[in-house]
Order: C-alpha cells, then sequence, then structure tokens
C-alpha cells in the first residue's frame, strides 16, 4: 500500500464538498476495486472527458505483473477514450467487451482478431438500452461495478462538473454500483458549460423543451449521489488529442458543392438564409466544409451537433456562427490552448450535453439540422456502409451518424470517390454497386457528393439515384463499370420483373473481390 | 357537361359550412381538373380514408376513352389506398409515379416493371419531406396540383373530419394548390376520433407534447383554406377492405415465444407489469400476437400503433386495452360492422392522429414502444429486409417498420423461419446468411423471433448474434447450412483479419442463388 493520499491545494479548491475530502485516494490504492471480470464505466467521448489516471494505473499493473489476459473488463464509455488508456488496454489483452464505440489500432485490431467482443450502437440509443438494463441483464447485479468520471470540480452538493464532454457519463453513474471521481486540476474548470438532463425511464419520460442549440433544460453539473462515490483522485494531465488531419484539395472541392448546394436551397426558399442548425462529423472533409462556410457568405449561423473540431473555433471567429452545442469538444492541443486562452470569449457560445440529447432524434427532427457524414462507401441506390470494410472489419463504430441521418432535415453523405489501395491510389471506388455493409437505407439518404460533383436523390426512384449517383459522384475511372452494372442489372431483373432496385445479386460485390484479390477494384473487367 | 349537382339532405348534413354548398359538385364535370402530368394526392392509409369517387370517374374516363398511358400521374398517398382506386390506376397506366407505400398486384407489377417510378421513404418522413418542398422542387409552381381529400363531415369552420385514418392527409392539403373534397355518407361521421396537428417548419417546430397514448395536443379537424376547395362530391360507399388473414400454427407459436419473453421481462423489472405501449404491424403474425395478448394475464394496456386491426377490438372487448392510438383503423368489413354498432363502447378509447405523430420518433422513443413488425427476411447478423425480395423486387415499401424498429424500447422482428417457394413448402429461409436488402441495421433491432424459438441479441457482438439467432431462430432444416456459413466465415475472415462480422463475400447470397435457379433455398450444398 501507498503512502496516504495527500490532497493538494489545487484539488481542494476543486472539490466544493469538502465532507468527500476523506476520500481523496491514491489510485495504486484501487486495483481491489477491479476483480478480473468488473464492467467497468468510464466518462469521456472522442477522445475528451476520459479518466487518465486509474486507467493508467491499471494498465501500469497489468504490464508490471504480466497479467496480460488475466484481468480483462467489459468496458463501456460514451465513444472513443484516449489512446493511452483504452488502446492501451487493448493492447495489454485487458478488455474483453467494449461498446459502443471506439478508436485505435491496437484496438481495432482485437476486435478484428476476434478477441474483443465489441457491438456498436446509435450513440443516442446506447445510454438508453444501458439504463434499460440491457447490457447487465445476465449480471447478478444488473449495475456495473465502477464507473471512473473525469470532473473539472465538484459542487457543494456533490455533483460532478465535467470537462470537454458530457458523453454517456450521466447514465454510466446511473448504473454505477461504485463511483470513482478523477479531478483533472491541469484544466480550467468548465462550470457552466454544461446543460445536464438525466434520463428518465418510460412511462416517465418527458419531452426536451428544446426548440434551438442554445436552449437549456438541465443543471450544469451531473447530480450524484455521494455515498456511491468510494474514490476520489486528482488527475493531472490534459486530454492527448491530435492535431486535426488538413483540408486538401478533394475535401475542398467536395466543400464546394456542398455551399453551392447550400445557396441554391436558400434561394428556392426551402432554407432560411442563416441555414438550419449544422451537424458535421470528424474528419478533413467536415474540416473542408467548416472552413468553407467561414469563407462563404452565409451568416449567423448555429450548429448542433455530436463533437466540435478546431474549424469551429475558426467559424466562431470569422463572426459568422452565433452557437454551437455538442456532446464533446475536441479540439487539438493548440485548440485547447487556443480555447482556454480565450475562454471569455467562446464560453457564452458554446453547450455541451449528454449525447443522448446531442444525438436525440427528437431534437434534429424538430430542428431540421443539416446533417453531414462520411462513409466507407455509398452504393448506387444510396445506402451506406459506415462501419464495416469489406461488410466485416469493423473501423470505429457506427457513431452518431444514423441518429443524425436518419432524422435531419438534409442528410448529407460526403466521401471522396476513391480511397487509394495498396497498389494503386485509386484503387477503392467509394461509390459501389451494392454496399458490403449497410448502416444507412435508402430511406435516409438525400444527398450523396464526392470531389466529381454532388447527386441530389430527394424524390427519385432507385433506378433514377443509381443514375445520377454514379454520373455525379463517381470517379470517372469507375463509371464505365458502374454504368455497365446498371444496364446488365436492369436487363436481368427485367425478365424476372425485379426491376424495382435491379442488381446482379450473385455478382454485387465483384469490385471488392477484385480489389481484394487482384489488389484494386479497377481490375474487374466486366460483369460476366 | 352533366346535369347540375343535387346536394342530397345526407350531404347537407355533414357540410356544416353553407358556404360550401355552392361548391357541390358532379365528379364527371371535374375531369379538367386533372390534365396528364399532374401532382395528385390523396388522402388514405392502408386502404382506408382514401377518396373513391373522383379516382373512379378518371378511371372510368381512362377506361372508356382508351387514354391508357395517355393521362399519367405522379401520385402521393400518406400509405396505400383502396384496391378498386389505386390499383386500378395502375392497371390502366394511370400513375408515373408514387410514393411512399402502396399494396396491389398491378401497382406492384408497374413498378417492378419498370413503369411506375416508386420511391419509398419512412411513413413519418414522408410529410416532412413533403412539405420541405422536396418532392415538388423541380416543379414549376412547388404545389401538389389537386389533393382530393375524404371527409365525414366539415364544421363551420370549414375544418374537414376525416374518417377511417388521418394519414399524411395534413400536409398534402398544405401543399394542395386545389383541394376537392369527398364527403362520404355511407358511413358516421368520425368526428371527436382525431387529434391533429400540422406540420410546422423549422426553425419554428415546437415539441409533440404527448406523455401517453391518450394524451391530445391538437384539433379534432384538419384546419383548410375554404378558398383552395374547388369542388364537394358526395361519396357513397364505405372503405373496401379485406378480411383479416387469421393466426395460424406457427403464428401462434410466435406469438407464444413474445409472450413468454414480456413476462420474463416484467419478472426481471425492466418493463412494468402492464408493459409498455404496444406497437403491432399488419398481417396475420400481428393478429396471433394480439390475439395472444388478449389470452394472456397482462391488463391495462395502451397501444401506440400505426393501423389497427380487427383483433384490437378483441383486445378491447377481453377489457385488457385501456387506450390505442393510430393514424388508422383498417377493419376488415365485418370489423367495421362491430365498430359502428358499438360505437359509444369504442368511441373513447381511441385516436386517429397524423402518420407523422404516430410514427414519429421523438414519441416512439419517449414512450418507450414495445415495437413489432414482419420482415422479407433476417440475417445472422440481425439486418433485416423490409421491402425488395432478392434485393429488388419491391413489395409495399418499408411503411413504419423504421420509424418504430429505430426508436422502439424494444425492436422486434417476428417471421416465420421459413417460407414456400413454387418447389418445396420450406423453399425459402427467412433466416439468411447476409439480407439482400437492408432496411433495419444491426444496431437497431433487439429481438428476432420465429415459431422456431426467441433470439434476444441485446448487448451481443455479431458473433454471438450469429449462434443465437441461428440457433434459436432457423428452421432445423436450414441449421447446418447456416452454422456451415457461420464457420467458414469465420475461417476466411480469421485469415484476413476481418473478424468482427464475419462473411463470405463472394458466396453470401448464395442460398438466394440455389431459390432462384434451382427452386429452393435447400438445394445449396455447401460454401465451395
Amino acid at each position: 500500500m501507498s503512502a496516504p493520499a495527500i490532497a493538494s491545494a489545487a484539488l481542494k479548491s476543486r472539490v466544493r464538498r469538502t465532507s468527500l475530502y476523506n476520500k481523496i485516494a491514491n489510485p495504486d490504492d484501487l486495483i481491489k476495486l477491479f476483480p478480473n471480470g468488473s464492467y467497468i464505466g468510464w466518462s469521456g467521448f472522442t477522445g475528451v472527458g476520459y479518466p487518465k489516471m486509474i486507467p493508467t494505473m491499471l494498465a501500469d499493473h497489468v504490464e508490471k505483473n504480466n497479467l496480460q489476459g488475466k484481468l480483462k473488463y467489459s468496458l463501456f464509455v460514451g465513444a472513443s477514450s484516449g489512446a493511452e488508456t483504452e488502446n492501451r488496454w487493448a493492447a495489454l489483452d485487458m478488455i474483453e467487451r467494449r461498446s459502443p464505440h471506439q478508436v485505435g489500432k491496437s484496438i481495432a485490431k482485437g476486435i478484428n482478431e476476434g478477441r474483443i467482443e465489441f457491438f456498436d450502437k446509435h450513440l443516442s440509443m446506447f445510454p438508453a438500452d444501458l439504463v434499460y438494463g440491457f447490457y447487465t441483464k445476465d449480471r447478478p447485479k444488473p449495475k456495473l461495478d465502477v464507473v471512473i468520471v473525469e470532473a473539472t470540480a465538484i459542487t457543494e452538493t456533490g455533483g460532478i462538473i465535467p470537462g470537454a464532454s458530457v458523453g454517456a457519463t450521466p447514465e454510466l453513474i446511473q448504473m454505477a454500483d461504485k463511483i470513482i471521481v478523477e479531478v483533472n486540476t491541469s484544466m480550467p474548470s468548465f462550470e457552466g458549460l454544461h446543460d445536464i438532463t438525466m434520463m428518465d425511464l418510460p412511462p416517465n419520460r418527458k419531452p426536451y423543451l428544446i426548440m434551438a442549440p442554445e436552449d437549456r433544460i438541465g443543471t450544469n453539473y451531473i447530480p450524484v449521489d455521494s455515498e456511491k462515490i468510494v474514490a476520489i483522485v486528482e488527475s493531472n494531465y490534459q486530454d492527448q488529442t491530435q492535431p486535426n488531419n488538413p483540408a486538401d484539395a478533394g475535401s475542398k472541392a467536395i466543400a464546394g458543392h456542398l455551399i453551392e448546394f447550400l445557396e441554391h436551397e436558400v434561394k428556392h426558399g426551402r432554407l432560411p438564409e442563416n441555414l438550419l442548425p449544422i451537424q458535421s462529423g470528424i474528419g478533413n472533409i467536415a474540416n473542408a466544409v467548416i472552413g468553407g462556410l467561414a469563407e462563404s457568405n452565409f451568416k449567423d449561423l448555429r450548429v448542433w451537433t455530436e463533437v466540435l473540431q478546431d474549424t469551429f473555433l475558426d467559424l466562431f471567429d470569422s463572426g459568422k456562427l452565433d452557437f454551437a452545442t455538442a456532446t464533446s469538444i475536441r479540439f487539438s492541443p493548440d485548440g485547447f490552448k487556443r480555447f482556454y486562452d480565450n475562454w471569455d470569449h467562446y464560453f457564452d457560445k458554446l453547450l455541451l450535453r449528454a449525447q443522448q440529447v446531442s444525438n436525440s432524434p427528437e431534437i434534429i427532427r424538430r430542428l431540421g439540422v443539416i446533417g453531414m457524414n462520411t462513409p466507407v462507401e455509398v452504393d448506387i441506390y444510396a445506402h451506406a456502409n459506415s462501419t464495416n470494410v469489406m461488410g466485416s472489419r469493423m473501423l470505429n463504430g457506427i457513431g452518431g451518424s444514423a441518429d443524425f441521418l436518419r432524422n435531419s432535415k438534409y442528410s448529407i453523405m460526403h466521401t471522396p470517390s476513391t480511397r487509394p489501395s495498396k497498389i494503386d491510389p485509386h484503387g477503392v471506388s467509394c461509390i459501389v454497386p451494392m454496399a458490403t455493409h449497410v448502416d444507412q437505407t435508402e430511406h435516409d439518404l438525400d444527398v450523396v457528393v464526392t470531389e466529381q460533383g454532388l447527386a441530389d436523390v430527394r424524390g427519385l426512384s432507385p433506378k433514377e439515384r443509381s443514375r445520377v449517383i454514379v454520373n455525379k459522384c463517381a470517379h470517372p475511372e469507375y463509371r464505365a463499370i458502374l454504368e455497365d452494372y446498371i444496364a446488365k442489372a436492369e436487363f436481368e431483373c427485367t425478365k424476372r420483373g425485379w426491376l424495382h432496385e435491379p442488381h446482379l445479386l450473385w455478382q454485387s460485390f465483384d469490385m471488392h473481390k477484385a480489389l481484394d484479390q487482384e489488389g484494386s477494384m479497377k481490375k474487374l473487367k466486366g460483369w460476366k
């Protein structure tokens, strides 16, 4: 056992409920709370706001004592956590089961080699199913054994002030048998930046009375039963985020098409001049789109999204963005510095909510969000694969893509028309005859856009859609083979009376087969 | 031109806004309102509440004058209409474009032979996209030319009292350039049975303040600008519904498994004793489930669904059902007689709403609905095909299945484990390696049930799901070939590091190929 924990002045200043001082602990003294097989919850979302000290302590413990594969946990986090925690756990074979979203080479490897049982769920629904007891239904006590939460302060009433994300923390706390709070003194208190609602259960659930991104309906802390708190630990380093991917020519072309489309919709009276709340995903296309808006003529914009990246700081600074709300702010290290240095400038324009609120179908549909996400591939009838390469290899999970794309007023998928394969810079067409895994259906998507152009499929039948998607979005090197697929599929399906959504069912994945067996989709010579 | 229209006493008694009397017309005088290429809207949903006189008049006109293929319309109806109208129009080649749902042999033939451009959309979203102008965006005037609405009365203020369905009528009326009202005097006035809300546009949309199935938030009529009404026609016959399919042994077995599951959930505290609001689809399995509830120990039940069938009358009469709300009551002729004969008994236990409310993700999720639907096929990872046989041949459309299955607390797919093919009573397995069209994703479904058993896939990884679905749900004659698929897919995907959701991508539809080429899925001998 290590020396008694010493409460630093910094820590004491953050813990305003002084009766909790006697729970201040050293991480090393808490190993016993984590027997093999435990169900564990962490705060965190998209690599921010996650606990750092306890996961690192446990990883060190496993590494030092050669316990790889002997201390394994079921791990539930709102979305991805920091690489030095979650991914290191996976590398040390400490994860038995994981849901609903993850990022990291080792964890992806563990999942795709069959060592980690992973299931992905809509991020709006994961917290609900958790509180319903669906994920703990086969346990003797239908609870999570320990939930570790990062806080930037604790209020006089014992309420948790989260950091840069809310995610599923309210529901993880609702389901916790024991709670450990990591109070992070290396970053400012985020007090006032959150709007927290807990999960009511049907038949007692109430409407979310949110009519605009800036509407507040909750508290600025997560209420916690202090008796459940078994330890408080000081955390001493910031979220370990990475620099953002810069926009490239292709993503800027996509942004250009999208902004032209939005201008067209405004001109025809289908969108107000300041648009409707914008949702934008993660990645270089999303960065280009937000960057493009900063340079556009649009103003008085508002954002209703899942996660904010650095480019939203630019959009604020351009004077075009009035308000943004999300469940996490995942800035780069430079972005966080900029944010902290200009705290007063951003503070009253930002709000962080639970993921079941940020991703709520109810609110997304009511607000008429403009939703934009990047898929693995889109097919000629506008089904999209967001999760599994070759239908089988998991990337990160469905995330909030379907929460937004099912419910937005404008459901937009943006993707490069091709990606490189090992032997060819355009060896993978992102426009395919049939998606190898379907996460977004043809009933969900309105617009598909690549650097080649924009396909507006609203109100089109499948056969009409296939033409506009191939013509507008496919890379020129793949247009002929895709047009040939359409022609042959229509010919075969005409014979059978199957002409609604024509497919060559036994050859629908031949482009993927060529990629797998010959290194490039271009190697496919035809549809026999 | 026919003789001046004579307003019957019955008609006058239903039209309480007397200033509308001068718009009473003969159908034959209205042909000029329907030039070729018009965009037409009809009231109606699941074959009830649809206009009868004008569609029949136009069909007669086409038939008599050999105008087949020369008078073609784009037809928008909330869901399916009466066979003698919609299906006859299709048989006379009068439909150019159709959305979002349809039923009928001729219309299915027209779609699957490529003569009708059909697109299907979530029934909750169709009315919104219509009012957004998405379906009329390429027209000179972004409106529907004529909307024909069946009413059972018109109020003093000109408000429309619908009949047995509300569907998308409020939004069709919002988008109408001209409106024709068919007042049906052959059935009682349904006044008081509806709760009507119109569609607000973002950013001015408000929450639906519904916390229980019986909550009213609207008016009991559809408000209409009387100046848009160009004609009122008397309609003189009832909705032409069919008798319901009786439950068979298989569907009763499914109902048995489901009721056992619900009892299990109550026992473990995940459901209240009177359950949560029930959604049940159309068909013999749905009938068996509702019939099973009538014979169960559950009581004080409530229903939040899309359409009510005869079995709900039994459930009311059993004393177990307190309240039911839907967007249509599609009873059989006997069912309607029973309903009309016992009007006072049912009147205050029923409410009909617009389909954008009955199918609202917001409300379905808030209420924690138990959603149950029948698919074409379900795959081993719990994706379901609700629309296209062999991935290509359209049945009826997605309907509300995804509105409910995405948002319900319990998302349940029930299906026979097999269906007959031409040569084999079990020639089609409804459990397949990969769904040929995906309408419900693995992220949506909680439970799959066949007459063989019930697979509870909550919280399971794909590989775990595949085992429980095949073991519990597949027909014994297909278990070996499906288990073999799983084994071989896992073997192949282990080699590639694709073990999250293992598939034999190039052979994933081989069972369908055997059905197509040899008449039965059983003919497949193995996965080469």
